[in-house]
């Protein structure tokens, strides 16, 4: 069987860290920082002002080996802009502006505008400006033709309307937002799958997903932002969660107050096909996939019962959303759960 | 003869490449976007606000090699943030928070804190909040024991008060600040020289240097904040350029207005020793030193000469600054010369 930790990324590990980091970042604080780790972006409150500030910072992770792979590289800056924006857009901001990162080897120009093209894409789409980036050389750190791309996201949020509200109840909904793949986590667990395991090419067809791994795993990460603008001032709309690196266990527990429990069924899933097949290529265990994946949960969005109904009306003019579960008192640790039945 | 070129940056393509970016990025580009591209930090307006925000990305580059070969990895984070803060501190802003990307293959939990605890003292010696960041774990991107480390700022500025101001003019004197060796640029160069050509190791000692190279290519990048806030509403105060990759030359330019030529009086400047070091060392000329290196000049700040001795005088209760040329008029394309006299 072939897991996430022996792919090379171990979680754990890393939740052992975050904790400890947590107390030192703290140190820092102010009493005008309004967020105290853990959220999807960062929030300070302005001087005089009626918004705070949020920020968030992100990179691709090894999607980027997929598409040096493919030498496509004028989507993985769309990734990177649309990741940043769904994390502080479910946090009720609206984003501003984006800064990039890029790391690489050696120069290469058509490499190099293609990834800018992709972040000013990402940009556009979203109503962004590009306002700075750093393009860094580092030979013998990059392998030649690879790079590493990251970025920052600032934003303005009205704390008062922020998200999650505080109300988030037992006896909530919640609705899935498909998600058109692995948007831009679980990449070294698909790849040692796809490409160690398996020994496909990225222009291996599979009939599952009908198109090639390359075309499959370079799909472009969803920006949520026009849904999440369109409903967030709606009565009965509570939370959001995008569903990012530890999938829905690890993100929607991000949103949820003290004693409340997210009961996810299984069977509500409109899994993507991908999933299907990655699971079954590896060999992987079902608890496995819902940790690393966001199995065709792209966002989470926890809304009031008796408004269920109108709310998903209206995200369906934007993406495909469904009911896939609700909220229930939390009897023991345990902050989300994926119901079998 | 070493060179920047041959050391694997090649800053020529990358200005090419530079030009072509500019374009696409400011197709991203709104009304409330103040800056054009070149500037060291990004400024948009906000809406209803005396500030507009400032926002700077940038890395740490091959000093981290450097941080590796010692396995001292508490230091780097204060580079990357003192970098970051002097970038928008320059334009005049004030920083407010920081957010941080880390990127490594195998997450050792004590670097990843020492890395951590570098970026938090850095935040603290600057009075702002680490809000957000991110540690991806890229197995087979990084080499084991190798990092990334990335990090974005934000600050404000009321644009009525921002740097440089418009009236830099033939006549102005330039003042240099003391710089404590390469502070985060030239690694690359550098690195060639004293691992790869002389193969010395972090811990040989260097008479020259008085100390082991390990312990000169890691000292830590200085804030100018705290000598720039002092200063930036005297009267005669009207640009400062931080001098990091680029050297003099591709840092003043930065901040001159059309028809202004920069003359930089060699003699005047107060070299760091291990610019004598690694000059006779890699056998570098003097024109490609300059273009590196900041040469011992970490700050530079344009001022009215009728008032150059008083600021100089507040300047040195900070950081040793002194007096190091002038602003002429430009009579060919050139904006910086540093004069051999």
């Amino acid at each position: 069987m072939t897991d996430y930790r022996s792919s090379g990324v171990d979680i754990e590990a890393g939740d052992a860290v975050k904790a400890r980091i947590a107390d030192l970042v703290k140190s820092t604080y102010s009493e005008q920082v309004l967020t105290r780790g853990g959220e999807f972006a960062g929030l300070v409150q302005l001087p005089d002002y009626h918004d705070a500030l949020a920020v968030s910072i992100d990179g691709v992770g090894t999607k980027l080996k997929v598409a040096v792979l493919s030498n496509i590289h004028n989507t993985v800056g769309q990734d990177l802009v649309n990741h940043c924006v769904n994390d502080i857009a479910v946090m009720g901001c609206d984003p501003l502006c984006f800064v990039d990162y890029m790391a690489l080897g050696k120069l290469d120009e058509q490499v190099v505008l293609q990834i800018i093209e992709g972040l000013c894409a990402g940009c556009k789409e979203n109503g962004i400006a590009l306002i700075g980036g750093e393009t860094a050389q580092m030979p013998d750190m990059y392998a030649e033709g690879e790079y590493d791309l990251a970025g920052a996201i600032v934003g303005l949020v009205n704390p008062e309307k922020r998200f999650p509200k505080s109300n988030i109840a037992a006896g909530d909904r919640l609705v899935a937002v498909q998600s058109n793949g692995l948007h831009t986590n679980g990449y070294s667990l698909a790849r040692a799958i796809v490409f160690d395991k398996n020994r496909f090419k990225v222009d291996t067809y599979n009939k599952g997903i009908s198109c090639t791994w390359g075309e499959e795993l370079l799909k472009i990460h969803i920006s949520y932002l026009k849904l999440i603008q369109s409903i967030k001032g709606m009565e009965g709309v509570k939370g959001f969660a995008h569903i990012t690196g530890g999938g829905l266990p690890g993100n929607l527990s991000r949103i949820l107050p003290p004693n409340c429990l997210a009961v996810i069924n299984k069977s509500q899933i409109n899994i993507n096909p991908v999933y299907h097949e990655l699971q079954s290529l590896g060999d992987i265990s079902d608890k496995e996939m819902y940790n690393v994946f966001n199995m065709g949960v792209g966002l989470v969005v926890v809304v009031d019962s008796s408004r269920e109904s109108y709310i998903i009306q209206n995200m369906k003019k934007y993406h495909n959303s469904y009911d896939v579960g609700y909220i229930d008192g939390s009897n023991n640790g345990s902050k989300v759960v994926i119901n079998d039945s």
